[in-house]
């Protein structure tokens, strides 16, 4: 919060954007003429002028909150982003690596000697440490250590110990306790010599002296109430606390559904060892979002959206063949019934069709249900209804869409059996899609597996092929 | 904050939802056997168990955050969630009725008496009521706006009029300020006089007697700071402040950028008319990708899991019904080359991974420039590059595995002209899918529409079109 006074809000980070391109643009200009030695005489001017675009941006880099400096350094090509990056203050570095995703942060880390990222990791927390620590080199994480003390080296250990999707891994250590047995007056002169309160400090942590945590103080509680009150007193003593270990999904549902601002994080004993704070749930349930989206279209990351053409490649190639596997393996059912296509064409040109309404159904119902698994919304008690219901519409969609797909197969090929062919398949597909679309996360959830990761390749694989199949199936049968 | 006292944590949210469906499995067989008159004689004492079972139900209701009531309630089929809802005690109906789904909160009204719908929203705040009255028949809300006061008559007036995605309709009223001429220790003293700060009350907000916003005074300064002090010397002047009328995502981004926990809305003459909070900016961002999520898989809205097979039918429809009308005409592009496919029936084997490969490719390509509009890093500076990259990535992709497929298609029908054929129309339907991957989003975005919206179903659209007709158009050229 104290950032905000020195720095400009964000109504002008799109503003700035452009100022910073402009600048750059003009650097360039100058860059190149020297380059070009097409102007030796002005050199003096030029670089004058050079000079002062430089510290102009510079000036405006430093007045910047480090987002949005991050946000530049993620909108600009590798060549200007690196000029900016050498122009900002080195004792910010640590904070805007820690802002930007992951492909620009790489790209800049290249860009920086060892001593400068071990520079740039003195002004951050422990917790903010452990964030950077997988895509440090490993003599830098080495120095790193050697540079803290025993306190702050078995936090930074600790953090880096809690795998990716943990509590563990949201956690920071910035928690203001007190002792439950003295007065708000107490707490209150007790906070007057702190220097600020931590970020997101929303309430005081409650602990005796072993660090068993006993309860929270809201801040609220300690501006409203007589300051002669013990903090047993007012403090609230059951309250939402998460362990390390947990699942971060978890803390993230309770974050969202009781609104908090904070929460403590307890070991098996109930001491308190760090909290969560909701930006770091925010900044947690953004990356979650937005890798499943990215997984969803067949990405494997998060893109640098100037990253070169080789690695954006190979960030979809992953999905890209597993996507041409499952469509060479339709082809080939296909192949099976080359004979009858041979002789009754239509069947080619209806055939994507049966393929298609599967797919989009299948699709339809993995979401309704990965999302009512991600809320813990499905359970024994339901999973049957659910299933009659999906089947049920499935039939619907048969009789509705199939008929009508029916009625057209019948008018564009003169040919009733081929209609009722047609509607049949249509039919068959659609209860294959709810079928798999039930059967697919729900496995998957019992395997230990995302649901949202891969479903909906695998489903649109069994409606591709299965679609073909069953329609070049029925028409072999009944029409040839 | 303060519910936290008297609820439990959400650690049992599952236990409580297995514990609830226990309970009413015994009230079911209890109805059912009184129902069917098996056992006239034990009648009695039948329902004293039962109503001891329903008083130990309403009893954990009573305890449970009005979050995890409405969990339950969403987790329920539709008989049992109205058995539920009528043992939520009356006075927390409104809490309720704001956390639960738009689908499960139209069967919770539709359940409900008008005089009981006007009591619920009489606990509620008149942003809380606002939320709520797009979904209240027409005459509870004329009832509503007589039982208020004329300022929150005028405020409820105002949280109605904004539209759906402005910060406007995030904002509440529940801010507290202060002067800026006073000391620390009057801001002390006034707040002493408050039974509690209202939630998310990280800052206060500093106002002149005209009611304009001269600056914010985080809680923390109150605390650390000597009492003698003036506001004026410790409040922070410049503050990330927004307009009603501002689009919320721009709100969303700044608190995730800021790290924000509540930040002032101030209108045109820079008079404070209200706040938001990081908990609605939370709900919003859930809500928006959610959409996001559902608009992808092609369903209009959330489902309620357990509305009947008919309102499921009609909300996946429309998009299926879009899915149709591209698959049909795909279907007559194929139409179109069906003399070819009669002569070379490997083209209808082959067809369907050539339009495969464009709609992966492409879908991938739009996901990153979404994501990226999003973010706000496309302008024109760089558009130009992207597109060059993104038409690189299509050249190189349609040579790697287009040479792939290509030399699988001549192995398999022992033709290398076909093999050509293959490798070619994948290319250019790789190129196809780059340039409308582009093109697309960024249209829609010049055009005002939201890119994630459609994109996807347009680009696949295309390429399967695309894709039939390119491959078979080459085919027939080359080949016959």
């Amino acid at each position: 919060m104290s950032d905000l006074e020195e720095t400009k809000p964000h109504e002008s980070v799109q503003d700035n954007l452009q100022l910073v391109i402009a600048l750059l643009a003009k650097h360039r200009v100058v860059e190149q003429l020297v380059h070009k030695q097409e102007m030796p005489r002005h050199e003096l001017v030029e670089s004058l002028v050079h000079k002062q675009n430089i510290v102009g941006l510079q000036k405006k880099l430093d007045t910047m909150h480090p987002a949005d400096v991050a946000f530049i350094l993620e909108a600009l090509p590798l060549e200007d982003r690196l000029v900016v990056w050498n122009l900002v203050k080195a004792d910010r570095d640590g904070e805007i690596l820690l802002e930007v995703s992951d492909a620009v942060r790489a790209t800049l880390i290249a860009d920086m000697e060892p001593e400068e990222l071990v520079a740039a990791t003195e002004q951050l927390d422990t917790d903010e440490i452990a964030d950077l620590a997988p895509d440090l080199p490993e003599e830098v994480i080495e120095d790193v250590f050697q540079s803290l003390s025993t306190e702050e080296r078995e936090q930074l250990r600790a953090a880096m110990s809690y795998p990716e999707h943990s509590v563990g891994a949201l956690m920071d250590f910035e928690m203001v306790t007190i002792r439950e047995d003295v007065t708000l007056e107490v707490v209150l002169r007790y906070l007057r010599r702190l220097d600020d309160l931590p970020d997101h400090t929303d309430q005081l942590f409650v602990v005796d002296r072993g660090d068993i945590l006993k309860g929270v103080l809201p801040i609220g509680r300690v501006l409203v109430n007589d300051p002669d009150k013990l903090v047993a007193e007012v403090m609230a003593p059951e309250v939402t606390r998460f362990r390390p270990g947990q699942m971060a999904d978890e803390a993230a549902q309770a974050f969202e559904r009781y609104e908090l601002v904070s929460a403590p994080v307890v070991d098996d004993h109930g001491e308190l060892v760090g909290r969560v704070t909701v930006a770091a749930v925010m900044d947690y349930i953004r990356d979650e979002t937005e890798s499943d989206m990215l997984n969803l279209a067949g990405l494997r990351e998060g893109e640098d959206i100037f990253s070169s053409v080789w690695k954006s490649a190979k960030n979809r190639w992953t999905w890209l063949a597993v996507n041409l596997v499952t469509a060479f393996i339709a082809s080939r059912v296909i192949g099976i019934f080359e004979g009858s296509i041979e002789k009754l064409v239509a069947l080619a040109a209806l055939m994507p069709i049966v393929a298609g309404i599967g797919g989009n159904s299948g699709n339809q119902t993995i979401t309704m249900l990965v999302r009512a698994m991600a809320l813990g919304q499905i359970h024994s008690a339901n999973a049957r209804a659910l299933f009659m219901k999906e089947i049920a519409i499935s039939l619907l969609n048969g009789v509705v869409w199939g008929g009508i797909f029916g009625v057209f197969a019948t008018l564009l090929y003169h040919s009733a059996p081929l209609g009722l062919v047609m509607m049949a398949a249509m039919t068959l597909n659609l209860v294959v899609a709810a079928v798999f679309g039930v059967f697919i996360p729900m496995l998957m959830h019992r395997l230990g597996h995302d649901p949202a990761v891969g479903s909906s390749v695998l489903i649109t694989a069994i409606t591709d092929s299965g679609g073909f199949f069953i329609f070049l199936g029925l028409a072999t049968w009944f029409l040839l």
